[in-house]
């Protein structure tokens, strides 16, 4: 297995996975995870203890945590979902966040060689993006690429990129019905490319490995309300990813998509997943929609700034939806309030 | 040398081809070109002959054709350019159109396999486009993907395809800047991914690897006045690039950008490029945010009415530039009236 030469950005990124089901993950990981930092953050039932190996530098909430940190305020943190994983966020102190879920391996790459996909996340992270225009050679801070031809020269500074978001091989990240339809198929193309989302283009950001701008974007990655208590599950990182890609579009920074490679090892059950996603198949409908046409006023000149006024946006046009995007719009604002309390320094920075 | 199975949509597609300098690059191609029907425009001196391999169906316009076909009309096509490509779209009597220069070549892909570009522009253009909301594993309908959870099941339709763009190995399409400042790049790179370029969002086209459906988008494929007695060259493909995305994301056509790849042989002088491009290189600057602001009003429901409609825009805001937008946007009006000449059924079509 390689391992990688150096730890890049060891002291300014956190590791943020939630429950940790299977102790192969850590060590499978470990030559990669090691040198950085984890914050471990349990789902469900806090009287278990999760295992973690030797030699790893972590911190572990549980609920019981989670309430005592955030008292009232820990409403806004889903419970019995892994959408608890955005406390991780706000606890953190780094500048980079890297999160993973627990069914995700190391992956190959064509040669064969094992990929780091955190050191992947970090050069796209560390290079901008290019929201305003397509660039048909992809990603042109990738070695060996540059701006093709016809790619005006006044662009070509780029924007910061505040998100890396990954794929999967093996296990595609397939909804409920796709699932149920094509039980066999597997991911199996690697596509060697990173590319920016043009700017004014909303994506479906799924968080199973995905790595971000805490200074950047981190007040919008929130993961919402879902599993228990909720009308609706596997919503959460989707919620996240409309309203950061809305926030980046508006404060002028950029979203990467495509390398690096995870390998996804088990399907969830779909019959299960389509329990929780129905209302999302449905609500989702409406719900891009009213993304798509937000326009945010100018005076949104911060990430929470932003984000208070999407939740306005939501109480007002998607609560008639459902009573459960009151609720929400409520949970974001708690969220904010909760982020600034902990994150006293980065209040109303610009 | 692989031999394609069949000749796809054999009685519906021409290859169109500016003046063919080098006889290798009609026999490298013959396993793939030679069940096609071929349309050679001769961009420079009428009286040389270009000598066509045997085997291969062919037709041949140089200038003094084109002055006889069109006539008055024929000062839309561009002189000694290979601009004047796009008279071979005008003169076709096919749906679909592949464009492809003489020093492109088979390239191999990452098994050593020839890629056959022409088969899988056809699976490009023969698939669904998905301009709305960005696919994370790239284009659903190739082999082994499908839409990612969270894709609006009521956007899985996709619109029909009027673009395919390819790439390009070895040598990739760099302005001559980039050509001078780094002489030795080369693009190795074979990303796997076909792709639809969101709408919104404006692209480089370039016209060394491209089809299209010329019923769908044909008369927005004008590649302008470029070459003899104009000020700018090597902005054909880009013009035509921007003009096509604008018209397509008007009438929800898609633009698909990615496989196949051709191996680019050979560099063009960047000198000589820079002496073509500069006066583009300060252009474009105002150009794209002209066609990033366009909004092409709902009377224009057939393509033909969106270019004169773009043409009168290029006139009032661009014109002011420089004459020669002036100049272009004539010739973009005279473009159509000599396309809809040549094509009586096509005319008004919605």
């Amino acid at each position: 297995m390689a391992t990688p030469s150096t730890a890049l950005l060891k002291d300014e990124l956190d590791i943020v996975i939630p429950t940790i089901r299977n102790l192969d993950f850590l060590e499978m990981w470990r030559p990669f995870f090691q040198p950085y930092h984890l914050i471990i953050v349990q789902d469900g039932d806090p009287t278990k203890t999760i295992k973690v190996p030797e030699g790893f530098d972590y911190e572990l909430y549980n609920r019981n945590d989670i309430n005592r940190i955030l008292g009232p305020k820990a409403s806004c943190i889903s419970f019995k979902d892994s959408a608890c994983r955005c406390f991780g966020y706000m606890v953190s102190k780094k500048k980079y966040i890297y999160t993973i879920d627990d069914d995700c391996f190391v992956a190959k790459n064509p040669s064969g060689a094992d990929i780091n996909a955190l050191e992947q996340h970090i050069k796209n992270l560390l290079t901008p993006s290019t929201p305003f225009f397509f660039n048909t050679l992809y990603d042109p801070f990738r070695e060996g690429a540059d701006y093709v031809r016809g790619y005006p020269f006044s662009l070509r500074e780029g924007v910061p990129t505040a998100v890396s978001h990954g794929l999967w091989l093996n296990i595609p990240d397939y909804d409920a019905p796709t699932q149920l339809v094509k039980p066999l198929e597997r991911n199996t193309r690697y596509v060697d490319a990173v590319l920016t989302i043009p700017k004014g283009t909303l994506f479906p950001m799924c968080g199973m490995n995905l790595a971000f701008d805490r200074d950047l974007i981190g007040p919008a990655m929130y993961f919402g309300l879902m599993g228990d208590g909720q009308p609706i599950g596997r919503y959460d990182d989707m919620w996240a990813g409309w309203c950061v890609k809305v926030i980046c579009d508006h404060l002028g920074l950029g979203v990467k998509t495509g390398l690096p490679y995870i390998y996804h090892s088990k399907a969830s059950n779909p019959f299960v997943n389509l329990k929780k996603e129905y209302k999302g198949i449905f609500w989702q409908e409406e719900i891009i929609p009213f993304f798509q046409q937000i326009n945010l006023p100018k005076e949104c000149t911060t990430v929470q700034k932003c984000y208070v006024e999407i939740a306005k946006m939501v109480k007002e046009k998607l609560a008639k939806i459902d009573p459960y995007f009151d609720k929400l719009a409520d949970a974001m604002v708690t969220w904010i309030e909760a982020w600034d309390e902990l994150n006293p320094a980065a209040t109303g920075k610009a």
